[in-house]
């Protein structure tokens, strides 16, 4: 492990920077920006030198780990010989190569990419896909897109029609297209025969808004939002039948959930299903460089490959130079040191530290899959009573900076239940999990103890 | 000049990679695909070793050319230091540098940077920030934005709202949000007396849609799209005070206009005018790392900043590090090699060459500024005639290739208009302009001697 880098930042860190999702009113009177100043493996310093875990792979993204200088030496060699250059009418070696890596990475016959800057708008990219799509093909009513409760799905205008949280919509409205949405597959809320008819649920959904109105359906494939809710046995077969029997896109929401996350290159191949259409982002590049990728079945561009009709969509960094340099190489590292065996082979381990800690009085289900998992915390794990609105609110406030301050950077998380989310680096294994046990028991045990306002 | 690389391609380059804007069919059933393999200065190079001048700044974005190693070190360094981290609570020292930089070079009070993936993202994102900035003021009923025909301002469904292109549109109804367009100032098609009440539209608009519901007036300080159309004087004063008057937010969408296009680090600094929110992107990294802004002013800011309001809005890959760095020796560069100062005293020059061209049949009228010029081509430069969709049609499918296959990129169109624009990279001088000279008169002058299709 390297010394502790100490940094000077020259300017005052909240003067200009607009942070994302925070409260700049509590940093412009006085809060301190935590400043993260370098990376390397799984761990990250910040501007005092101290040291974290980084126990959420940067939200999601750095599934290679950090500081890995083969990234950085292909971003460069690439930015030399040539640096940018749109897919606009053009193409370029490494945005060609790099589609033809994905395509056979992919599952069956999802083997058209369409690169864009990132996850939210390879969303919004999908649903413009899947709206032109039923137009050129006759059915142009068909525009809706049915999503599940909490979920997220991205931030620009047209994804906000998906992202079924509240806060992250209200302050915009009035929102765009036809979002509609449907019950998740969080188990640990449902009743047991509930279960196996949770799909059907989609299909009530596509005869109430009228199945020549639905253009398609997204879902990750383990939900990140609520707490890594895992589908049920046969659950997305059932999804994909409902699809074709009403002419509607199943479009799986993998910018979490591929690139190993799961243990497999796309999570739809974890639950053995096959989508139309694929987005992807964050693990593509590791995050090295900002990526995101639509990925179509050879079905959905048929129509684009006669009369003329083009997908009249296109953002000028698409299939970026530099980004495809990165995410050749980023996926090259995986297979190279075989990150995907390393997530499978230590799967068990992760999720049997995380149920040990079943043993303290707060933790109410543990669940996920692969290097994704959630810990909700409930009042009592008995009856799985949760708890009110003040104690989880004072809950977090004691929780997401207390295990920050204790060298752990996970998400503790209220868009739905209490829950805190563990999303390892792949390279992480049993020692990463026994640092990660330690932080999460002491503060969790503490969490415990606390006196908790009534409401 | 280096020798000619001949790059051999091993994959299929139309199989795997869908093109934006693209007509794929075509690709399928054999036409070439054009692959850019290699940049240097203001030339690249194809497949077969062809060298092409870079009239465009390959859309409008690599600034100070191709093959800058600066920015390729600049890349490498920060992607073994700390490749990623997000900026939601958190930050890290290249993004907090680069938005003191952009607040130091931006108009007036323009003092706060919310960074994001690119151009059509920050649009997006400038939208739910007038939105948000209303609603939080108790005024939730504003959320429509003006824009103008023929104007582009990116392909999100939100961006979509201004974007006045039906062709962009059309195939993706039903649109979000109360997207509402007034006269561009194309004031080669107006009546010389109407040029002096182009802003009175604006403030007609407002008052037709009704001013508690108006959010926000987006405009380019050059319009792109139709061809170049600059502001007739005294046009953004006015529209500024219109905009004051109805408390509806000014977005100057500067996606292609900041970072030296105009000759200035912002177009409203070129025509003398304080918005209240700036969009940006292409120019801000040359392109070399994908990257886009919002900028905004303190009042902007000033409601976000009391009782735990919080933007509730984030992109995972905003201000991301590399890409902060890559735009910090960008704009460094721009500053030691006196980028700006170049195009203000070589924008007569290259205005001169393209006036030179009036002596064609076919040139019509030649419009813009900086280093972001239009020639529009009609049938009768004394009547200013059209030509006929047909006519139109045959002369871009000539124009387009044969610019091209001749050594020179740049762009022929025909939304809205016909036109031929240019946009090289701010590096170019006389020399260049006579070799873009060379290829436009001769194409131009076999392109006025074709037997055009009757309609």
């Amino acid at each position: 492990m390297s010394t502790n880098p100490v940094q000077t930042v020259d300017s005052d860190p909240s003067r200009h920077l607009w942070m994302h999702f925070s409260n700049m009113g509590a940093y412009a009177q006085g809060v301190e920006v935590p400043v993260i100043v370098r990376g390397e493996g799984c761990y990250v310093w910040d501007q005092h030198g101290n040291r974290y875990l980084d126990g959420l792979s940067s939200l999601y993204c750095v599934n290679v780990g950090h500081g890995r200088t083969e990234l950085a030496e292909a971003a460069a060699k690439q930015a030399t010989e040539l640096a940018f250059f749109p897919t606009w009418s053009f193409a370029h070696p490494r945005a060609i190569e790099l589609a033809t890596k994905i395509a056979d990475l992919a599952p069956a016959d999802l083997n058209r990419v369409f690169f864009v800057g990132g996850g939210g708008e390879a969303v919004d990219s999908a649903f413009k896909l899947a709206r032109q799509y039923h137009k050129i093909r006759g059915k142009a009513g068909k525009y809706k897109v049915i999503s599940r409760n909490t979920a997220y799905h991205g931030t620009t205008l047209g994804a906000l029609a998906a992202t079924a949280l509240s806060t992250a919509r209200a302050p915009f409205e009035p929102l765009p297209i036809g979002g509609s949405h449907v019950t998740n597959t969080n188990v640990y809320r449902l009743d047991p025969q509930a279960v196996d008819t949770l799909a059907e649920a989609i299909q009530e959904r596509i005869e109430f808004e009228g199945p020549d109105t639905v253009a398609a359906v997204i879902l990750e494939p383990v939900q990140n939002s609520g707490g890594c809710f895992v589908p049920p046995e046969g659950y997305f077969q059932r999804v994909r039948q409902i699809c074709d029997q009403y002419d509607v896109l199943l479009i799986s929401d993998e910018v979490i959930c591929a690139f190993g996350r799961l243990g497999e290159w796309f999570g739809a191949q974890r639950f053995d299903y096959v989508p139309d259409i694929i987005t992807t982002a964050k693990g593509l590049t590791s995050a090295y460089a900002p990526m995101g990728a639509v990925i179509a079945s050879d079905r959905v561009i048929e129509p684009f490959l006669t009369d003329n009709n083009v997908f009249a969509h296109g953002v000028t960094f698409g299939g970026h130079p530099v980004a495809s340099a990165v995410a050749l190489a980023n996926i090259e590292l995986m297979e190279s040191e075989k990150m995907l065996e390393n997530v499978r082979a230590n799967e068990p381990v992760l999720r049997g530290m995380l149920e040990s800690l079943r043993d303290i009085a707060l933790v109410g289900d543990v669940r996920g899959a692969g290097y994704f998992w959630a810990i909700e915390l409930v009042k009592d794990p008995a009856t799985r009573q949760r708890f009110s609105p003040a104690e989880g609110k004072a809950l977090l406030a004691f929780l997401a900076p207390e295990l920050y301050r204790r060298g752990l950077i996970c998400r503790a998380d209220m868009r739905g239940d209490l829950v805190v989310q563990l999303a390892p680096p792949l390279i992480a294994g049993p020692p990463h999990f026994a640092e990660i046990e330690t932080i999460l028991r002491s503060t969790l045990v503490d969490a415990a103890a606390l006196s908790l306002p009534t409401d």
